[in-house]
C-alpha cells in the first residue's frame, strides 16, 4: 500500500492526491502539520532529509520526495505520462516552470494569506509576489489559447502540477478574470473522471 | 545540429554544456546576455515565452526550455539516465531539490555577488541566502557520506544538475570546508571523461 505524508491544503501535496484519484490508486494518507513542525522531527527527517511534504513511501522504509518525482513515479505506464521522448521532456519543462516560475509566487502568496493570515510583517513580500505570479499566468494563458492541455492531446502530470496552485490562486490574491483560457483549462481538469477537490470531496 | 541559447557563466546553462561535453555531442552555442535584456526580446520570447536560458533548439523552430527538461532530453538512452522506474524518479527528486532548495539560495547569492557586484541595496537579501544554502549543502553532505554519486553507482543528470552551482558556491560566499563528501564528489565529476569547466576549457 502506498503511503503519502502530506497536507491536502498544500498544493504540492494535492498534486499527488489528485493524480492518485485520477488513477484510482488506493493509498493511505498521513496528515503532516508543517506549522507544528511535524516535517522537521528526527523521525520525519529520516524519511526526507529535506524536511518537506509530500513524501511517498514506496516500500518498507523506502521513500521518494519532491512532488514532480512522485508524480513521475505514480504516472509511469499510464496516459498521464506521454510515450515519446520529446513529449516527456515537454512535460518536465512545464513541471519545472511550475516549480520555479509559478509556485514561488502564487503558492507563497497563498501561504502568507491562507496559512499565516497575511501578517503585516509579510505584507511587502506578499505584494512583491504579484508581478511574478501574473507573469506565470500570462505564459500559461498564451500557451493554452490554442490548446486543451499543456502537452499533447490529453491530460498529463504537467496539467496536474500546474492545476494545483492555479485553481486556488484567488486564495493568494490573484484573479483569473483576464485569463479565460486558463479558466477553461481548469474546468476541463475538474471534469475528468476521478477528480477530487482539495477538501477531498 | 543542436543549438543551445545560453550563457556559460550561468550554472543552469553550464549544466547543459557539461552534459553535452560528457556525451561528446556536437552543438552550436549561441551566447545570450541576460543583463542586456537579450532573453526578453520578442525574438527570444518566441523561442521561450518564459524568457529564460538555457533554451535548446531541437529541430527547426522547435524549442525546449528548463535545464532539467533539456538534460532529460539529451540524456535519454545514455548512462546519464538510469533505466529503472525508481532510480529515474530519484534522479528527478534530486533535480527538483536542486531547483527549489539549492539554486534559489546558492545561485542567487552568486548572481548578486558575481554578476551584480554585491550592491549595498541587495546585501540583506544576499545574507538571507546563507542559511538556506548551507541547509542544502548539509542535505547533500549527508547523502554523499556513503555514496559516490547521487543516484546509483555512476554519474547521472542528477549529479550534473547539482554540480553546476555547488562547484562555484564560493562565488556566492559559501565555503565547502565543512563538507568533505561534497568536495570529494565534486572532484569525482571533474575527473570524468569529457569534463569541461565553466570557462569552456
Amino acid at each position: 500500500m502506498l503511503r503519502v505524508y502530506g497536507d491536502l491544503q498544500s498544493g504540492n501535496c494535492y498534486k499527488v492526491k489528485l493524480l492518485l484519484a485520477y488513477l484510482g490508486l488506493p493509498h493511505e494518507w498521513v496528515h503532516v502539520d508543517i506549522l507544528k513542525g511535524e516535517s522537521r522531527t528526527p523521525e520525519f527527517l529520516a524519511r526526507n532529509p529535506n524536511g518537506k511534504i509530500p513524501t511517498l513511501e514506496i516500500g518498507p522504509g523506502d521513500y521518494l520526495w519532491e512532488s514532480n518525482a512522485i508524480l513521475y513515479y505514480l504516472a509511469d505506464g499510464t496516459d498521464f505520462r506521454p510515450s515519446t521522448r520529446v513529449l516527456r521532456a515537454r512535460v518536465l519543462q512545464w513541471q519545472s516552470f511550475e516549480q520555479y516560475s509559478h509556485e514561488p509566487y502564487i503558492a507563497v502568496a497563498r501561504y502568507i494569506e491562507k496559512y499565516l493570515g497575511l501578517p503585516e510583517a509579510r505584507r511587502a513580500e506578499y505584494e512583491a509576489k504579484r508581478a511574478g505570479g501574473y507573469r506565470a499566468l500570462g505564459v500559461m494563458e498564451q500557451h493554452l489559447a490554442a490548446r486543451d492541455f499543456f502537452v499533447g492531446a490529453h491530460a498529463t502530470i504537467a496539467d496536474v502540477s500546474l492545476y494545483a496552485y492555479t485553481h486556488v490562486a484567488h486564495e493568494g490574491g490573484f484573479s483569473l478574470s483576464d485569463y479565460p483560457a486558463v479558466r477553461r483549462w481548469c474546468a476541463r481538469l475538474a471534469a475528468l473522471p476521478g477528480y477530487v477537490t482539495m477538501s477531498g470531496a
